[in-house]
């Protein structure tokens, strides 16, 4: 059974574009690989693919689109009759269409969201090199996360989203969060790689964008990285803390934008026959923010 | 295209069957699921199977067999068929040949290494439960890693093995170490989760065992099991560092039989579109052992 | 010129001694060293003295009294007769008026606390032992710490109570808070070892506790004690973060009677010749809380 | 009784002055303050003072000098008798000598090495200023050490130099090594501040330097260290490990004169009021190197 490769890239909306390139280098680190039109294009260091982070001149926050990287152009023929199959109507996005990217398949999720499916994109690769490599870069800046990690978004149905992800993309649910009787769906984690979730819904509007994740290796960079957002005056939603879902550590954080951002680390390794962890709405709490175990307005308010 | 889902078990000869279950239950922290015949059963805490590392007492220490699982029935039958094109006979070994464990796939590795492949296996869960877990438990013991991670083993033809790996099971290598004029393979480590390795082969006598690593979260867990080695006077091969290749941290040390373990964190997420990193042998020593930077004699030669 | 040599003990008052005992000994992981009265007696696994927290049964929460041990009697009669030349009145308190202590010279501070300086306690000394040691003990349970740090005290006149450390006790001041203008001090911060600090003052009602701090080594263990409390369900006040004051790694939680505790991790070295750091009001938030960058509602308000 | 404040300055002999600049302001991150003569003066960047080391060129590695700061000019004159009861003959070193230098007093231990007592020195004050300061910089490069933190130097009679250390200078003995009769000492770790030492010495030829060590804050911080020395193809002498003795994480590299270097995280609070902790010459292995339990011969020999 074929399976999505990774979540690939994520076209932020951001206010000010200039504002946007300076936070998400300086502060987070990444490296600017390009520019067209209203976009600046970006990679976390530890991608060898040209880009997965796009910022595009927006009249408002939120998430253009995101793309989930497959692993040949036989599985993206695949997934496109699957998600046709499923209902969805996909078109074709031209090659070049954005800068560095072959042609995409692309769909709107049943929670309303813009997502692509594509293979093509060019490769830029690390300044480690992939031959005899150091383990990181001295010359890294801010957070200098790893990579972007996965995305979280709202949505009200999120029965079908799930269905959609693993009917139509072959992704397994590692986690849910359901009312005490079980009858209704308040959260669900989806992975299609190993890792605790690739993307995730909680209820709330139809396409919206809760946050953007950025995968950070310990305990110890999470803290960093709050450290660094301190020193540049970055606004908090959640200082460092467990999430009991997925059992990552983490801060929650915005760019100028409002657009919220995650510095994730950790988190088991998910396999295929692993039961659906749940987590039920009298614990949710917990489930969210393992340590404080209550949730927080902001965290349940700002979406963009 | 079908993958094999994760190194699932790895069978171990052990010389005196009580000193290797106080080893791994009480040093390690594994738990004990089950015995039957020779053979003792355990478990990793995070871990749902019945089982993932069986010692058996034997005269001579080293690898009875390991296993990899696959997702389904189906999958075990289409690996089944792609080993025997490959020019490996496969027989299947009966249900229940060993304790919980349903019918695999049996074969001998290039190397000359005893692997299977399976499906079924008992389930029997984490102390933590499903629903609404903790991340951890209190009661855990030892090192208490997550998981069996990978092994590592010794072999004469890393080509042939390394072809058998990407042809036969569809994985895919993430890094190889090679003569400096890249003609001769010394190394080579494959994936088929998004781990680093999940196995990997250096340069060696066929049919030998270098070590099986166990998975810990973070830099610290790995100089906590240091730490408590030292305690159970338990001897060690190599002291806390890091690897050039996977990145990852670690420890190796030896079970009571001469058997090498290893505590393993970190490591990057590989994927199928990565360019296999390379390592020459002139940066041999920094590529397995990043801070020292030379091999050593032990690590060499010391093999099960 | 004598020294102070550090915080020794500190009395807590708690409603329920059988739940205080529970919670100091399961959870932070104190182990009990004797009981008298209505008092039972606990030290931390990595200090040698009979004691460092006492639990004694009363109507209210608070602090009985805290106590900082010296050198020697010599230095015992040295700061008797200081603190009387500062004007406050000292008594004597007798040899095993309370379990395992000698003498101790007793007074008021300015700010209402009661507190003692003594000399003689009963050895006991460490499970490592202290010839050729483990580094820690696989014994250990819950949090764990090394020992009782420092304790966080509210008084009204906090340039009094801080003369009175400087001039009576020997006392430096790490950091202070003041008013925007400089006028007038909201915190302050003394240390005699060199720790950032030893005892501190926050503005508020005289004769109030407003936490106890024990120490932990490191981030990871700060966190790890963040998730062994909600393992216990036990409620925080503020979960993992950085102090601007002294750096230091914390976290803050409240024992069964609303006393609260903190684990506490790092905090620079502090020599008699470096400045007082100060925070301006208006930097409060960051001060306290380097994250979050706002004081909470409870971290001002909970006292006992 | 008064004590000497900390181990202030080490000035080190150096084969070739740029290189070793180069070395310790990139690789070990110290800041150069100034140049006079032959020398180049550097400071951490968490110290207040004009400089911590002074490398000056020379025909051979090791150790010129090495200093400790006293807190008052009285202290100055009170040590300064007491080295003299002791029977050691001091001068004064006049004010500017050395750059930022007030007058010193001058003594040769014991053991054959060059030491100071000194209370003036230029205040030259963090980047991270000392008014709502934050915690640490971005601008740091390399290792980033807080501070000096010991030197170990070798000696024949280390009786008499543990007798000169707590008789003239009060300092304590926080831990010793010996024969396993107890007869004969090998090792003597002393300490004035509350640090588990503030210098030690073990058995060897006089007047020779081991190691100066660094301050560093977390075990995360030592193997980030470590990495850095790899990037720099420094020379190890030990990779990352723990201290039996005085608990502390630990690397051991050496500058491009040979002087060997370390960084060091951790390690007790240690009080004058604690047992002499002991290790016998049968467990010296895990006394030095906790995991490895056995000295490498490189770390006997290489003396500068």
């Amino acid at each position: 059974m074929a399976k999505v490769m990774r979540m690939g890239r994520a076209e932020l909306k951001v206010l000010d574009l200039e504002k946007a390139v300076d936070y998400y280098t300086n502060v987070i680190g990444l490296e600017e690989t390009g520019r067209m039109g209203d976009s600046v294009y970006l990679k976390a260091w530890d991608e060898y693919d040209h880009h997965s982070i796009i910022l595009t001149k927006s009249k408002s926050a939120g998430l253009a689109h995101f793309g989930f990287k497959v692993e040949t152009e036989d599985d993206l023929a695949y997934f496109e009759r699957k998600v046709e199959e499923f209902g969805c109507t996909t078109t074709r996005v031209s090659n070049n269409t954005r800068l560095g990217e072959g042609e995409a398949v692309r769909f709107i999720l049943p929670t309303g969201h813009q997502c692509e499916l594509y293979h093509e994109i060019d490769f830029i690769g690390k300044k480690v090199g992939h031959v005899n490599p150091h383990p990181w870069s001295l010359e890294s800046k801010g957070i200098a996360p790893h990579s972007l990690d996965h995305i979280l978004l709202t949505g009200d149905d999120l029965k079908t989203v799930t269905r959609f992800f693993i009917e139509a993309l072959n992704f397994r649910q590692s986690e849910k969060i359901t009312t005490v009787d079980g009858e209704e769906m308040l959260g669900t984690f989806l992975f299609t790689s190993n890792k605790a979730h690739d993307i995730a819904f909680v209820k709330g509007p139809d396409a919206k964008l809760h946050h953007a994740g950025f995968h950070v290796e310990e305990l110890h960079d999470v803290f960093r990285a709050a450290d660094i957002l301190s020193m540049y005056e970055v606004p908090f939603d959640i200082t460092p803390t467990r999430h009991g879902l997925t059992r990552g550590k983490t801060i929650y954080f915005f760019d100028p934008s409002g657009n919220r951002n995650e510095a994730f680390a950790g988190g088991y390794y998910a396999f295929p026959d692993m039961p659906t962890v749940t987590w039920t709405e009298d614990k949710i709490g917990q489930g969210i923010f393992y340590h404080r175990r209550e949730l927080s307005e902001s965290f349940m308010k700002a979406l963009t």
